[in-house]
């Protein structure tokens, strides 16, 4: 059932740090991303795999966490992320990507969860020095950065009350993510 | 399993129009849109269903088809769809949707997908037409309407070769979309 799917598929940000993901398993997920929607098939999305432990440190500096937490600075050490996958537009195939990227990694973080695994798209990134670390060209525009790990955060969904949508932790840690109901967000219907 | 849900989601232009969707079904499936992750979780996407016969045909007149397909001007009368979501941006929220868009999309079209239904993302509207049709305001921003039926064409992916990416129909009327090999699309992996 994908409503199963998609409800566990929440953005996660705290991991089991013994549990490693090889890029074997990380292709796979990047396979979905592949064979989904593309506007006008220009397919300009690339993407690279990083799973090592120092390079993983080195993306992990580069990142910014969760705004709304504002006295979190991100997952302590043992709870870092394990792997990333960084999401690059081939400015050589196409300038416009339309809303590749969006369907490129929900595809892939749904592959994650079904494999029992999580991540989280980030947007938060010093982009120039995740490009200089990958090696990338002035061709190759970083978009996003998905980290990934097996989650040992709890993330539940409330509704939204008065338009209020910042996510907040509990005292036990429980993450909250308010959602607006379905009738605020279907604005017409025939 | 996702890969065979994401396989079956292909971008189908050609419907049975005899078979109806119903609002409250395409409402179940913006819900998986409005369970999915959104930028800072401000969730600036509100929609529009469109099911009604008249309101269906007035839609058509406002879209573009397939641009590789040079020859064919859309779906013929019995072939279209038999309803639309407008996807649209409300400014009052943000102005910045990040790659909202893309992941609401795919999540609908998946949950479309796993009820024997199917349907193509379409950016090529005249959205001034349909804004004023479905009677948004000016915070309101059209951004793609989902095309929605039940598919009687087949879409096969084939092997993008030499980086040709453009969809084609064969004499049998099948759809073919080649898409880039994995081993083109993962720049680096360490």
């Amino acid at each position: 059932m994908i409503k199963e799917l998609i409800t566990r598929n929440r953005s996660y940000r705290r991991f089991d740090e013994t549990v490693k993901i090889s890029s074997d398993q990380i292709t796979k997920w990047i396979d979905l991303a592949r064979l989904s929607a593309s506007g006008r098939n220009a397919q300009p999305l690339k993407y690279a795999i990083v799973t090592k432990a120092e390079m993983c440190a080195k993306i992990f500096s580069f990142l910014g966490w969760a705004g709304y937490l504002t006295n979190w600075k991100g997952p302590a050490e043992g709870e870092r992320p394990v792997a990333y996958v960084a999401v690059i537009k081939d400015l050589n195939i196409a300038e416009n990507h339309y809303c590749d990227d969006g369907i490129a990694m929900q595809s892939i973080l749904l592959g994650a969860v079904e494999d029992g695994f999580g991540g989280c798209m980030i947007g938060s990134v010093n982009k120039a020095k995740v490009a200089k670390l990958l090696g990338l060209n002035e061709k190759q525009e970083l978009l996003y950065i998905i980290a990934l790990g097996k989650p040992v955060e709890k993330v539940v969904i409330d509704e939204a009350k008065d338009g209020n949508i910042k996510y907040w932790r509990d005292e036990n840690g429980v993450h909250h993510v308010p959602k607006r109901p379905i009738d605020e967000i279907v604005v017409f219907k025939d």
